[in-house]
């Protein structure tokens, strides 16, 4: 994701890892002010979960994997039985911080399951190297995300999307934000619609923001102007995220991704839904 | 309309004529306080209109009549001449403050056509009497809204409202409130959804304000989770004023109307447009 700082265009992640340390965008400060946030310990790192310092269910999903990462590191000098207790209550810890994430129960299982063999030593590399390939995992997921979601994209299009699934809910690119990038990175011409997404603004507080970075052209509007844009062909298709996606097809996605759902469809407008595999819950 | 004052309950209206004097709720102000202004001659009635200390098509219709009853008044001890030119130049400081309201020319050329006859006194007499008739027929009209809608509500209903047709948008009762009163009236248990109405708000500042002070059940939610409330059968049926309804049928209302309406349809909820007839275009 580019963003502008002091005058300068860099380009960061939503949230990585430094040896035992984690770093992330402080998204409660955006869009006032663009802050790393640096977290020393995996309780730090449950507590960032938990006071949504990152958000989004891909990114919360990797901070649940660095945190293990950290606490196995944390417990490197202990014995086996030590190490095990450690990681599970430091599991447990992490997966009470956000009870209904779906991603994050599975990055704490993947974890845990490095750690089942070998000496220490052996379960601390382990874990970081699951935690780092949950990463690696997601960030591949939101390139092929963009990749095939550009081809969608024709030059010229105008594009409707309901809250944040950009960068920042992810590790970088996004779901419903990567194929955007993509598609003005080909050199088509986009122009996207940003609902508010009321009641917590997410579009307008960090979809916005991240468009503005980039320097892709947006409107902000009124979640009840949307309709009106579709009715009159100024929308020619929509793109969400989801927070999970039943077998069956459902998709689960914040409030009023349903009533956009509805009025493309009576509007003859595509709608789309894009999310990597891991949103897929099978149960 | 049912207002808490000083902990006792008064009945009001939106505005009325006191002589030459026009009084209103300062709609402005609500829900963090309520005040009744006093505009002293036409000039002031049109800055209010103008500055929307009152709103809603009704209620503005009726200012522009009493502007103009006031501006008959002022002119009383003119020439014919003098008279017609003063009255004239009123109508036209009046249309100017809002030219989109359908209500408020209407109103305008009333009062216009009853001062085409007879001496001055005579004029003025039958202008203060077109303006208290508009008065008359609108409170007359949402009473019979009142009495025709409230046989469509059914005891135990949940009805959406969205944005503010209640009695502060009409003179008392309101379009899309009206039917709603009366079937408390009548001793129905009713509990109002009310979307916030972005972006400006009216259903969270107003109609919330209005259903709070009659003591009429209700939960205030965001403009996008009224699907979500439709789509789980907490909605028994949907009502909404209107700005214009034209002869096909097709009725202009406040943005985001047209996506409850639709979504509405998806799920086979009675969605009622409640409305005079004054707001009908036959052009």
């Amino acid at each position: 994701m580019q963003i502008k700082v002091d005058g300068k265009t860099e380009d960061i992640k939503s949230l990585w890892r430094e040896g035992s340390l984690v770093k992330m965008v402080d998204q409660r400060k955006l869009p006032h002010s663009f802050e790393i946030i640096t977290l020393n310990n995996h309780m730090e790192t449950a507590w960032a979960i938990k006071e949504m310092v990152t958000r989004g269910a891909g990114a919360i999903g990797n901070a649940a994997g660095f945190g293990m990462a950290q606490a196995a590191i944390e417990a490197e000098n202990k014995s086996i039985e030590e190490f095990t207790e450690y990681l599970n209550e430091a599991a447990e810890t992490i997966r009470q911080t956000r009870p209904t994430a779906a991603n994050l129960f599975k990055a704490v299982d993947r974890c845990l399951e490095a750690a089942n063999w070998g000496s220490v030593s052996v379960r601390v590399e382990n874990v970081v190297k699951a935690a780092d390939q949950i990463f690696k995992d997601d960030l591949k997921a939101s390139e092929e995300i963009a990749k095939a979601g550009s081809r969608l994209i024709k030059d010229g299009f105008k594009i409707l999307t309901h809250c944040n699934a950009g960068a920042l809910a992810y590790i970088d690119h996004g779901t419903a934000l990567a194929p955007i990038r993509q598609a003005v990175k080909e050199g088509k011409d986009v122009f996207i619609w940003v609902d508010e997404t009321r009641p917590r603004g997410q579009g307008a507080r960090i979809t916005a923001w991240e468009l503005e970075q980039e320097g892709i052209p947006y409107a902000l509007i009124a979640d009840n102007a949307a309709g009106y844009f579709m009715q009159t062909g100024e929308v020619d298709m929509v793109i969400v995220g989801a927070d999970r996606i039943a077998v069956n097809g459902d998709v689960a996605n914040k409030i009023g991704t349903y009533e956009k759902a509805v009025v493309a469809f009576e509007n003859k407008i595509p709608f789309w839904v894009a999310a990597p595999g891991m949103t897929f819950d099978l149960n």
